[in-house]
């Protein structure tokens, strides 16, 4: 990605704010450049429109992801960091939480997001189903013919879905809470294959829940 | 509900047609009385404009789906009509699938409608919620404490996004193999928390998967 001047920079953060916060059907970008404090003619210069800022945001999130979707390729995960791991992907998924909560909208209003969003889901699908094999390798984990693969689908959809669901199943709380409630939702799904070897994994998933409720 | 009239049935007959085929953001009301070869105007008579339409169309909808998920309170299930009950629900869903595919969107434009689908979202996880406790009382699922309530949250989160899930992976085929491999992900849900009781079960659901392939 080719360097940004402080400017962009600045509008991004600024308008990665108010679309998360906001909602992004009420914010224009002349509400970016209000808060900016800076004219509309100015922002204008940096970013053509509202879309267009939203098409580089857009590419951030893909950016920060994929570096998040390969770690466990590079180096498999010890045992206690794969719930820090989902952790982290529904942390990046909040921070650009705008784009999840208007998907259908966006992707139809930007067209040019659509294919990229899809080579996203494809990289997370295969991503938790390395995971999943991993855990069944070590005995964490058992699964009948088929049930790996429709579960990392299934854990794609959740991770898709999670924040327009809690919103509007009115689920209250801070966004720590409301991921890490998504969190465990995901959690629920792999529990139930629990394999011999779970008892170590049974303990680890323990601390990470009443860490949440203390 | 008040007794519609002819064309006032026609009308919407026609329009969930074209939503759901056509896609919710390409078709006007415009569109809708061209189809049936009435001026806009007349259109226009009968209902003023596409969200009312919508609304209108919604409000079947409810009705439609409320029916389905009374059911299994009026009278308990066979064990081989729970696959087939699931079945239904997605039946209902798909032949309102624009609603679904526009979730957020339409939901911002009519706000008179998100209460009600609030509304729906809860009955449905109460619906899947006592399915669950009947198969749980009769010996064919297990769960420990708490996965009962959050596996019909997430049955409830599958329903609802499935629709637009598939099309967002580009998962192909028609309409009914959509729905059977929705189906068929709920299911895949559900086994994990197989008892001892669940030979019969395992059978049901296995002449079930089979009747897809075939």
């Amino acid at each position: 990605m080719a360097a940004r001047s402080k400017t962009k920079e600045k509008i991004l953060r600024t308008a990665l704010a108010l679309l998360n916060n906001e909602g992004e059907v009420n914010i224009t970008s002349v509400d970016i450049a209000a808060v900016m404090e800076i004219s509309p003619g100015n922002l204008y210069y940096h970013y053509k429109g509202k879309d267009v800022i939203i098409a580089e945001l857009f590419a951030d999130f893909e950016n920060e992801l994929r570096q998040v979707l390969a770690a466990p390729v590079n180096k498999p995960m010890a045992l206690e960091d794969n719930w820090i791991y989902l952790y982290i992907i529904f942390e990046e998924i909040n921070d650009f939480r705008f784009f999840f909560l208007n998907l259908t909208s966006l992707l139809e209003r930007i067209p040019e997001l659509k294919p990229k969003f899809m080579r996203l889901l494809s990289l997370m699908q295969n991503t938790f189903e390395r995971l999943l094999s991993g855990l069944e390798a070590s005995g964490h984990l058992n699964f009948r013919p088929g049930e790996k693969q429709i579960l990392s689908e299934r854990l794609t959809a959740h991770f898709t879905y999670w924040l327009p669901y809690a919103n509007l199943r009115g689920l209250r709380g801070s966004p720590k809470t409301i991921i890490h409630e998504g969190v465990y939702a995901a959690l629920t799904q792999i529990t139930p294959h629990w394999g011999d070897q779970s008892e170590p994994y049974a303990a680890l998933l323990k601390d990470f829940l009443d860490e949440q409720v203390g």
